[in-house]
């Protein structure tokens, strides 16, 4: 392996003591002089028609300065959820925001809320994907369906929706999208099976449960056209265009502050900014929108509940014979794009006969978008689950089976194309190497059971700039436009200490708007360090470039003869003609300096993404009169190309464990049969605690490094949420014998796979 | 000349409508969550030793919080002005800060300021260049001087002060810094002239009357190392390398947030910033000071009064013979380098026998620094008046004699270097062809003088670096490293959009802070268009390369064969294979997409400055009773190199003259025989008021293109001032006959030079 100098060396996060601490700002934290705060009334129907709104005594709250309703906003037209603003005359979701309180302060909001009477007549809401597809059901879109982009798309490769060439489409009533990806014949695939295996998996709307409420501050500019807001979002370019269009102005009219994000997880790309925009436009003052814990619950964009159909055919040999998976996603009242799941379904394992169905449901409750891995958790759940099955049935080992089946690079995807670079096989040999693993017969001998299934995501790629700044103490700044969601920025700062030959604390990462920062696109897509990073790395090597030539001519060497070690510049072989970096920088920073300052400049563009795998070993038990789970231990090998910083890398892989554990055994937005939500608090909804949930965990990293990754790392922010559930549930069968095909995978669940009703 | 698109064209200051409706944010609208307000309390005495300060009262008044004295601040060398702190136990000037209070609303600030008691003893103070020169003065530094750089080196070229090989040094009690320029035999000089004329001037102490007072607000980070500031700064990277050293941190660590300043005029480079994030420092709470306009009389940095005695000689025929210049610069309690007065002096003429002296005298008054172009006009006053007087008794024209004596490039500066290109020859010619000059006998006819004279001033340089980023609406963002003081931006909107081939709208201009700009160094020295003019260009033609290497892909063309015009890009000859910028932006901004993002660098540096030269010509009358003096015309032509943009050209020589005007006429700080400032408000000092005091403006643009300008500009902003006053006094002298030596030029002094004292 190459000798690296700080790649590989474990770096904290930049702002950990901030965050800590407690003195890092967050949205929430802002505050825009004169800033009106706005506070939601929502709809308590799933579906109803608005008869009257009465604002009268909500604006004898003192302190309420304006309550904004539909005939208040611009008619724009709902092409997408974060286009729907105020309900106009019908509702379709509960919780749907009906008027907009704006106060003095944020007390008076929320007692004016309170204040507004809406009458309603309630209407017939479909509530599960049964009642929407059934036959003479009412439709959600009667007049027609909305058409949008959605951000579950920005986190992978572009599969499964845009490309519909190799798909077959399907459509009816109450059908936001879908299509069928197949290949040979699965009839025939099944007929030509020793064994076959098939299941019916649900599982539920969940919540990414970030700490920080989504968040906008709109400040209009005072000639009613431009618009600054803080955003807690992971897509400022992206908000900036949405908002800007609904606006009517140049994207560059807008410009978006983005605030650290109290966690995102893919649910902070685009919701209610364009909404606090034009409220701030119709007000003519800054305005400042806090979603409560409770409106998060019932408002926000959580990851859609599924069903899933699975049946796998194979031979005596293990060999797959035919696959087919029937995926219905309940997406509320708009699309939101989470065909990767049926993409990954049919393109993890290889079988000449394929038919990978997708269909997306609309229903009248909230609509679901990105949360880590849209979509995979919920089909590596049904498929590892069928597929570890097949392993029992079949009578071989659960690694081996899948050793035999799993795609290969050039592999054909569900789609037809090309795996390109992937390390789907490394994972599975390093799990099956695994010392939990190797042991499970000991673990079973203590009644635990050991389980183990695999997940990948495609990663995406969007272009980057970045710059590298040298300044007058010896310190480069790196110029970035990433936001800070996962750590990724202490990784930047190996990465650039590496490429310019300084250590990492001469190293400072900034971060910018939408106004003064280079390009990353949105943060999501496991593509920062993987499509930043390049940027990076030519930033610093145009920078270094441009310090050897300095120092070439204040020593009167040979560029070539010129290197940077340890934060100073030298003649090669003559120690004492070597000058400090901070010195360098100061001939260049100076009244009457003779040289142009240090800038470096990086761009990027490279539209091969490179998919990462991640394979889980769970070591569970099971309380048998309960059905209660207890993970004991958690063991993720991922494939993260090449280990940057180990440190965030670790990180990331936990949180997307916890999370995993989350989606397994806690999680679940829960609806009543109208359409009425019951979870509206974390009181109702649980999170996995820190303290109590977290099993003794273990981060192994195998590296397949990606031929265009940044000394070729891969994207690792989405894997690790993907295969916990279907790991866990393995586990659960191993020690129990019973199926669990509900998520959560709550005791009563377990208890009746158990055979305990 | 070349035939350019936008270079040329009038474009209005880019924030003009923000600033002239009251919408722009100046730095003391800068409201910092938990900040405390700071109010000084200063010594009434010129000369004290402090005795005791009883703080106690102060502290009971509800909402001060602290009461910092000398004893809570490190005891900092005060080697420049502004790391003089709090007095520790002596005051040096009447305002001289002895405490700072410290409360959570300016009321509390100010009101228990009023609380703070302290008891000085009185020592005798030198109030006058007279006095301190007195043998046996007392010494304003006892125990050995102070030494610093002065911002008013960074306004001109490295002259005067830095270079003492080719000059003798003046040393003595009371001396800050002297040193005289020489060359040939003044007595030899003076004997071979056919006239001589000699005469001693005075110029008095002058504020730059900004309508923004200094204002610092520093919040330091939870950790006490870094520091963020909020400053009225024209020196962002100064101000941070000078808070850095102070704190004792990294420059990085602090982070400059440059305010748009509302006026600086050289005054606000940095003064109060490292004192006010010391306080910050010491309380742990962000502290805000804006200074009162009182305060900004007693304790800022206006320009320094100044004593000059001037001899010339001439043969009858106009060849100046000899020169001999004494310079003494009041400079207060510090240094303040206005050595260049003295260099000036003896470069704008040639004469073989030349003795330039320069004296700075310290006296127990508050320090000046910088006020545009430091030094010049004080030489200008006192030479043009002489050059005039000459001309007056050879009977020769006064243009005449200056276009036979003016320097060229090449010829001799005072200091022996040669003159870099400058056009102060194609200046004169200009103004002597003015019909204002050519009809002045006319003027008299009708009871007016005709007056003329030219200033130059050499320029400054600075390393700079710029980016150009081109947006997805088609819109290309520069990225500069000065603050806006004079609207040099709107110019930069021309070079952009000239360089890169749109129109002026598509291009917008970006600022920033010491983290996230590209260095420009100090906005001063009239650099910003001459020194970042070339990395716009630069970063906005490397921008150009590569749209065109975009679109050469994307429209299969040859690269050579495409073209940016009227914001499209297209295939020369082919006009339907073309493509919107904002369309080529998004197929470089969006997830996806195939070509790295458009980002041009630019970077550049140059040490060759480029000098510029302004004559004037007043038409005035003078009330034969009162003295009075009504400026009725004034006509001021400039060597700008080329003409960026009119608009703010003009704005800038409107603005120079009526400064000058102010110095003129009007304007005086003054001290009674204790030190004890007299003019402590804009009640005691006039400031010329634009209703009453301007005069028919007329500004003539000519254009000597400087080598390394961009398009051939030079700096602008600080010639139009120097020539004013000598202007005026020349007109004055022309219909009354009397010679007016005293700046400012007020009825009584007039009077008594037309012989009625």
């Amino acid at each position: 392996m190459t000798d690296y100098k700080t790649i590989g060396k474990p770096m904290p996060v930049l702002d950990g003591r901030e965050k800590v601490t407690g003195q890092l700002n967050y949205a929430p934290d802002v505050n825009v002089p004169g800033m009106l705060h706005a506070r939601f009334v929502t709809s308590p129907h799933a579906h109803a028609t608005i008869t009257s709104v009465d604002a009268s005594a909500a604006l004898a709250v003192p302190g309420v300065v304006r309550v904004l309703t539909a005939v208040d906003m611009p008619d724009v037209p709902p092409k997408s959820r974060n286009r729907l603003f105020l309900a106009r005359d019908r509702v379709i979701f509960a919780g749907q925001p009906v008027a907009l309180v704006l106060a003095e302060t944020p007390a008076a909001a929320e007692d004016g809320a309170e204040q507004v009477w809406v009458e309603y007549t309630s209407q017939p809401a479909v509530v599960t994907i049964a009642e929407a597809l059934a036959a003479g059901a009412p439709l959600v879109w009667s007049g027609g369906q909305p058409g949008a982009t959605g951000e579950a798309g920005a986190h992978g490769a572009d599969v499964g929706d845009a490309d519909e060439e190799d798909e077959k489409s399907i459509k009816g009533p109450n059908i936001a999208n879908g299509f069928v990806m197949d290949r040979g014949d699965v009839a025939a695939g099944f007929a030509a099976a020793d064994v076959i295996v098939e299941r019916f998996f649900t599982t539920s709307m969940v919540h990414q449960s970030y700490l920080e409420p989504m968040t906008t501050i709109a400040v209009p500019d005072g000639w009613g056209n431009g618009m600054t807001l803080y955003a807690s979002t992971q897509a400022p370019f992206y908000a900036r265009e949405q908002v800007a269009d609904v606006l009517g102005v140049p994207e560059t009219a807008v410009r978006i502050i983005p605030t650290t994000p109290g966690g995102a997880f893919g649910g902070k790309f685009f919701l209610y900014e364009a909404f606090v925009a034009l409220a701030a436009r119709v007000v003519g003052r800054p305005v400042a929108l806090s979603l409560t814990r409770s409106e998060e619950m019932l408002a926000a964009n959580p990851a859609p509940a599924a069903e899933l159909y699975v049946k796998l055919g194979a031979q005596r040999d293990g060999t797959f014979t035919a696959l087919q998976g029937d995926i219905k996603v309940d997406t509320g009242c708009f699309p939101s794009y989470h065909g990767v799941a049926a993409w990954l379904l049919g393109s993890y394992y290889q079988t000449p006969n394929l038919e990978s169905r997708y269909t997306e449901v609309f229903t009248h409750k909230v609509s679901p978008a990105a949360y880590r891995a849209p979509g995979a958790p919920q089909a590596t759940f049904a498929l590892e689950s069928v597929v570890d099955e097949m392993a029992q049935k079949l009578g071989i080992d659960p690694l081996e089976l899948r050793l035999k089946n799993a795609s290969k690079p050039g592999d054909p995807l569900a789609d037809g194309g090309p795996w390109p670079s992937m390390g789907m096989h490394e994972v599975l040999q390093a799990a099956q190497n695994h010392p939990l693993y190797q042991h499970r017969a000991e673990a079973k001998g203590k009644g635990h059971g050991i389980g183990v299934a695999i997940g990948g995501w495609p990663g995406g790629t969007e272009p980057t700039a970045a710059q590298a700044q040298l300044h007058r103490d010896g310190t480069l700044h790196v110029h970035i436009g990433a936001v800070d969601l996962t750590g990724t920025p202490a990784g930047f700062v190996l990465i650039a200490a590496e490429t310019f030959g300084v250590s990492p604390d001469k190293v400072k990462i900034v971060f910018g708007d939408t106004a003064n920062m280079p390009y990353a696109g949105v943060t999501g897509g496991s593509k920062i360090t993987y499509m930043v990073g390049p940027s990076v790395i030519r930033a610093c090597e145009d920078a270094r470039q441009q310090v050897l030539a300095i120092a070439a001519e204040e020593m009167e060497a040979d560029v070539a003869d010129i290197e940077i070690t340890d934060g100073r510049v030298q003649v090669k072989g003559v120690p004492d003609k070597s000058m400090d970096l901070g010195e360098l920088a100061r001939k260049t920073m100076n009244f009457g300096a003779k040289h142009a300052p240090v800038v470096g400049n990086g761009r990027h563009a490279n539209t091969e993404a490179a998919p990462g795998f991640c394979a889980q070993i769970a070591e569970v038990s099971v309380d048998q009169d309960t059905g209660e789970v207890t993970v004991h231990r958690l063991v993720a090998v991922q494939d993260v190309g090449r280990v940057i910083n180990p440190l965030t890398l670790e990180g990331q892989m936990q949180g997307g464990v916890m999370q995993g554990l989350g989606w397994a055994l806690y999680e679940e937005l829960a609806f009543d049969e109208y359409g009425t939500p019951l979870t509206g608090s974390w009181v109702d909804y649980t999170v996995p605690h820190f303290i109590h949930a977290v099993p003794d965990y273990e981060m192994v990293f195998v590296e397949t490094p990606a031929p265009h990754g940044p000394f070729g790392a891969r994207g690792a922010g989405e894997p690790p949420i993907i295969a916990t559930a279907a790991a866990v549930a393995n586990a659960i069968a191993n020690i129990t014998g019973g199926r669990v095909t509900h998520l959560p995978m709550t005791a009563p669940r377990v208890l009746a796979a158990m055979g305990n009703p």
